[in-house]
């Protein structure tokens, strides 16, 4: 029996070694576009930064460390197209030019190819931008910039958190770093009030940001200058990065009928299962429900990666030998994510007050300023918090933390909240830690709970 | 009507402002002892230790804003006694040498007198020795201290987090600190496993560290200097300070017949009543239950004061208002505690492997090492984590960290876990946050989840 596995990174490599372990007798082959596996998408800015000197360092586990294990991983191999009815993939080696296609059989297919990036569609783009999505990129792109002259300008195309931390990179090193996007505001994931103090917070450390700014060409200038045009004006580059975001890997499996959910990336249950017998998917390319407002969403996070690989993985091990299903099961997300960009940890979880709103919730926002220590204390930074609740139930819907402090981690307990549905009442009455050095004896996220309680007139409200 | 509240710290002053606003027609006396009110008490380390430099700035709200708020506060004023049947406390003022009593009358009470050290009872002590446990100890902790030469020896007795922040704080002034414990690790509320990582760091530090030391007494040497004699040898030192914890004042309290509970703290009920009609208490003095394993501890925390005297406020002004109850009940604690020392973040909560050995409790534990940052990133960090699981259930019982990370305030997800009886199995998939700078794509506390799901055979153990 084969397990056939395409995409050689956190998803389908947590899945290959689970079931590697849990059924010996199965063979698994994996399918790679790179030349690299298991590794740590997230690491690229701080390698390109030079935080990380070598590149192996964020590589988890190469393909001969887990070839050592029994799997079959084929790197640089692209898989072009699925049959589900034959059970069969197409493959092809991108080493040898014009190596003819072969077939691969599968009795299991896990689809974990990942998510493409955003390029934009303009004149130039393509021939002058560089794109750093996976690892070989961040390779190409270190080596570009440290043959460039010093105090380079360079334009950023992409104010999420990929393209933040490359600008803070750059400027660390010298650079001049303009950072583009065509939203108004740098971090979408937050709501404007707040991405508007990380912007704040980019323009004092040195980046030139220019939101609301459409990309319309990229054009070459003497001595290997280009220009980077927009709407709003152009900007003199030796430099274009490309980091709008990536969008889920479908195309393959929407072509072999595999369903699409409303974001676009496949839909899966709980399992990891399309609705394709003997094909499951999980990583950058599915959506899974938000457990906050029920939607379905595409969230492209290592950590999703990880958990969903392992769950396909174990579900996939039951099948292969005879069980009905596997025994864990990926019930959703609640939309945490974290950054440290220029000094200010960044976090947040469950929607925004600019979902709720859309969405129709009935809720309440409460936005303040706290400090990291106690405010006697010297360098007691400063945090700035967004909580939301459900008005009614006083559910806590959400929260975003902004600041200088080291408080980024703290969401982790809102994230907590949000996914098991815990109240602001309650949520006031936790024995949540406190001593001078990490704040005022009412936690943070819990003086956020106390006015949200009040807000809401929600009883009691301590 | 009157509320006589005795105690002015944070107990006792969050129910008078709660009371002052919530029924404006009832009189509110404050006694207090001392010539502070709602001051931090965590805050005399950094006090005396310098990085707070003016003692006012760990004064939250003085007795004179209180007075404009309309709170009759009496500083320098103690209660001797009780008089449940009569609603009726003798008071004294401690300013007017011989003043005579007084009695002050009642419709409800709250007792909210903290707790006083506790001296080691051998000869010389009390002569010799500095207590360190109220605001005004620690201003003339400081100005002894501001008088010794640069290097002197100084013993400190206890090795608790006061204990350890003061020897810290004199290693750091170049003292030479002398920490000395009966018992035979560094802060009980940890195991010992985990205490000999933060004895050893202490060490390193500079701190001169002597564990199972009975202290057997205290004597004058020429020149000003003292010699502390242990059951294990003699210590020199230019001062002794008296940081051995502290436990609840309940004299006054037995006295007027209120019931003690198992702790010897004092027993009350979720709106802070005590066993006698018309008085209610909190704070450092009343013990609480463990919300992990049901006991009833005496847990001696500015946070639990807070909400323990908003909730004594909100059921005193329902009474006092004819209503039947309050509308908030404090149900319990998990034993969260922090400390920063010696630049380690320590942290943990639940109950620990020694207390679940004790009660028979069926359990595993896990210990492991991780990093505060992804690995690959420069300063990554040491974390030891340790964390328990109830076998069967899985329910999380504790976890303790201890490193040189900023990882002391993720205890607070364990926390929440402890006190919402969350299970391992459970918090493998929660969704905590993610970034290189914040360590590895599965978060530590959800390490330890997996760890312990697995060691317990727990099913999905990812």
């Amino acid at each position: 029996m084969r397990l056939l596995v395409l995409g050689g990174d956190a998803a389908g490599m947590t899945a290959a070694s689970h079931v590697r372990r849990a059924a010996p007798e199965v063979e698994i082959v994996v399918v790679e576009r790179g030349p690299y596996t298991s590794y740590s998408m997230c690491g690229i800015p701080f390698y390109v930064g030079g935080d990380v000197a070598d590149v192996d360092a964020l590589v988890v586990r190469s393909p001969d460390a887990h070839r050592a294990n029994g799997i079959d991983v084929r790197t640089r191999t692209e898989a072009v197209a699925i049959d589900p009815a034959a059970r069969t993939v197409t493959v092809r080696d991108l080493t040898v030019p014009g190596a003819p296609e072969q077939e691969l059989g599968y009795d299991a297919l896990l689809y974990a190819v990942g998510a493409h990036p955003t390029l934009p569609q303009v004149p130039g783009a393509d021939e002058y931008g560089l794109p750093v999505h996976v690892l070989d990129e961040g390779v190409t792109l270190r080596r570009t910039i440290e043959g460039l002259r010093p105090d380079a300008p360079i334009v950023v195309v992409g104010a999420g958190y990929v393209g933040m931390e490359l600008a803070e990179a750059l400027v660390v090193r010298g650079f001049e770093a303009v950072l583009l996007d065509r939203s108004p505001q740098v971090m979408k994931p937050l709501d404007a009030d707040m991405a508007a103090l990380v912007e704040r917070r980019l323009v004092d450390f040195g980046i030139t940001v220019k939101l609301g700014h459409r990309l319309e060409a990229v054009r070459p200038l003497a001595d290997g200058l280009r220009e980077v045009v927009t709407d709003l004006g152009a900007f003199p580059a030796e430099l274009l990065i490309l980091a709008a975001g990536a969008r889920p890997n479908v195309a393959m499996a929407a072509a072999a009928g595999l369903r699409l959910g409303e974001s676009g990336a496949l839909r899966v249950d709980p399992q990891m299962r399309t609705s394709v017998d003997g094909i499951w998917a999980a990583g950058d390319c599915v959506e899974s429900v938000n457990l906050v407002d029920g939607s379905r969403r595409n969230v492209q996070l290592g950590t999703h990666a990880n958990k969903q690989g392992k769950v396909a993985g174990m579900d996939i091990a039951a099948v292969l030998q005879g069980r009905d299903r596997g025994e864990a099961a990926f019930d959703g997300h609640v939309g945490t994510a974290i950054t440290k960009v220029c000094e200010w940890e960044i976090s947040r979880t469950g929607i925004t007050e600019r979902e709720a709103v859309a969405q129709g919730i009935d809720h309440a926002a409460v936005r303040f300023e706290g400090t990291a220590k106690a405010d006697y204390l010297p360098d007691a930074g400063t945090v700035h918090v967004k909580m939301l609740a459900e008005a009614g139930t006083g559910r806590v819907l959400g929260a975003q933390l902004v600041g200088n402090g080291q408080t980024g981690k703290r969401i982790d307990v809102a994230a907590t909240w949000c996914q098991l549905g815990v109240t602001v009442q309650q949520a006031q009455f936790l024995d949540l830690s406190y001593a001078p050095p990490f704040g005022g004896t009412w936690d943070l996220l819990q003086v956020g709970a106390r006015k949200l309680a009040a807000k809401l007139r929600l009883t009691p409200a301590l």
